[in-house]
């Protein structure tokens, strides 16, 4: 199990985020690639910082959408998916390799990421991508998995499965909508429970009161609220335990 | 000697140039990488019709300015100048590589490739980025080159100096100003007069009425005049009479 | 009636249409605002060139969109919808007035013109805009023309109805999906037909053979197809007569 | 004397400054217009925030460079920049007219406010719009205020000079160079000494050590610093003392 963040979503003279801090809490580090977030100079910055806490940096690639953050889902192709995804991990590769990095995986953003999970047909898109770059790709752990794995036998990829400390899940497997009462978990105590439970393989508290088993190879975290940086420290002490 | 010719700028929905009929006498085509030009899609389409035509494939980089087109000179460190290169660079070739294609060169467009020109400063910074990419990096031929290939000895890259066919040089090499008249050659006669001296290793007039020797390894020729692709295609015959 | 069109939609270095040519024959200048074509310097060229030709000018503004030329459904709020809508009618306005010249109405473009008429909540969002700019909204005339008259008195605004000459329509007075079969009138034979018999207030034929009455203050040419401007020229012509 | 502070500054998801803060401090808020900063929903909070306070606003057009955030300084002829002020200054007023509210003056930002005040050729292409929308134009109280107001004189424009209460003179007037030693005032107890010094007319302690009287209008603080909103409420107060 690893922990995995969304990094280096500044802008330009805009700041997002705290990644000095999150980042050496990380061990995977996914990189905006300056279509939703980011321009050349804030990927070289949060790439050195990578390196100096030897974090696995993945891209995260989105639709070209700054004014929404990448969080609207925009009408595209899936020739066009493609092609916009292998445009923003070829520019962070080549701003990795300067810095004798690898990209590890490719971590879709936002609407693309929701879009991926909810239609085969961008799936297909983004993995025809993964397969070009010879990546892995990451997504939501859910009841699918299996055909997921499937599809991505077809594209000769491998997957990353992840899961989130601080949203309540459904009983399938899927996330609760941010709309619905309760969809986040906001107290540090119940983030890190959860995030006990799937570091252990432990079943999870549904929104229906229900169980859930999620099988997962690595847990979000995100840096933007006041007690993340708290939050990441503490997931990666579980992690690091559970590894002894 | 070789021909190459600047493709692929178009925008979204915006035409710009003739790029099929000018790549079937092109040699090495310079694609725009997004950045005052062209976007994913019209990157992948320029590419394809690049292979299609077994055209040798170079990255035409810029500062980020679609409404200057590139030709406006934006202040820069010589960071921001590298990172931004290896941006638009990896961001091509990993388009590229989804064709099996491999990015061949850099040739910096418009003010960058002007500010690269006036100052060792840029020149720096752009050998650079071809550093870490291991790519040459095309530049005009002057009668500065033996400085730029000792530059480019610093930075382990090599050079491909360039000569244009339509326009009129100064004595000391470098091109007349686009606001002085008779700067441009505009007669199908005098470009390929002045192709066929560079090509065939005479001097050519300059416009003071001096003769030059110009040393280069490539013939630019540009594709939205009106007899473009009539000179484009005259030039390249020259070219391969010259070869045998 | 008057004829309407499209206008203004070139965007930095790169060209579309052809106003010159077609701006004589307009009555009605739609002006692209700078959000999915055009940039100021397009913008106050329009301008002029509307003015020499004392053609009436409108706004057409759009989600922001350049790369998808404002034909994307972008999720907005309505509260946005109105704020991007003020946003560039209140540039259009401010370099028309430079100009001594008047916007006269508001002409949504692209996918924000077919969000207005598919959803009520949109429409509202664009006479919300409408009402503060105290200007007219230009929108398609179909079978629900009372219902939108009625939503525009709320508003306190009135309304432009507008009919299109080279779009074959459905019985319900939609227009046919440009994706099937014969939704496009290509013969300017044909397109004249429809066009006179819209001005002259006599039934069209639909899609589906059956026939149409169409009430419209306004008809719609493009300036982009090979044949449009002489298109434009005979409508205008027809138009003129039936005034006699 | 009246305090003014540039507002608005942040850009979709991207936050800057406190405006929350020192919104209440201001008598003149410069809002920016969307170039350098800002969007539509941006521009209409701030101008909300600006209402709540009853503080007057004013347009803060740049160049349109959001990656440099306005501060560097691209090419453009007199007439773009023209065009730039009237698209910039005209969306802000329709926002405004929205709310009941007048956009009151002009203040160029970042690198147009520089070039500006350096090149009368800029500062015709400014007060040129400033004609146009029949707006005055804030700039920097200098040695040259009888020439400015001579070439404003031409524009039938009037004026708003301005001073800077944490920025050291230099003998002529104008402002120490950011990259020099000492062209900030760092400390509460300085910057308010200047602010004290220019509202009660008297001179202030240039670089050099020597004396300057400034005849200014306005005084700009800015809201960035960890003191800002603290150094705003002083400033403020000592303004509304000297009224009394």
């Amino acid at each position: 199990m690893k922990l995995n963040g969304d990094v280096g979503e500044s802008f330009g003279h805009w700041k997002m985020g705290n990644d000095e801090a999150l980042m050496p809490f990380l061990q995977m580090a996914n990189i905006a690639c300056g279509f939703h977030a980011a321009d050349p100079d804030t990927i070289m910055h949060t790439l050195q910082l990578a390196k100096r806490y030897q974090v696995t940096v993945g891209a995260h690639p989105s639709y070209h959408d700054q004014i929404g953050f990448g969080r609207r889902s925009i009408p595209h192709s899936n020739e066009q998916i493609t092609n916009l995804i292998l445009y923003q991990v070829g520019a962070l590769q080549a701003l990795a390799h300067s810095q004798g990095m690898q990209v590890q995986y490719i971590k879709p953003h936002g609407a693309l990421y929701n879009d991926m999970m909810n239609s085969a047909h961008t799936m297909q898109a983004v993995f025809a991508a993964a397969h070009n770059l010879n990546l892995p790709v990451m997504l939501l752990a859910t009841a699918q998995q299996e055909q997921h794995l499937t599809l991505a036998k077809q594209y000769n990829i491998s997957l990353i499965f992840e899961a989130f400390a601080d949203r309540r899940y459904t009983v399938d497997g899927t996330l609760t909508n941010r709309g619905i009462d309760g969809a986040l978990l906001t107290t540090t105590e119940s983030i890190l429970s959860q995030a006990k439970s799937i570091i252990q393989g432990k079943q999870v508290l549904t929104h229906s009161g229900e169980w859930l088993s999620i099988k997962a190879d690595t847990l979000c975290v995100h840096g933007d609220s006041p007690h993340s940086i708290e939050v990441a420290k503490h997931i990666r002490e579980v992690i690091e335990q559970e590894e002894d």
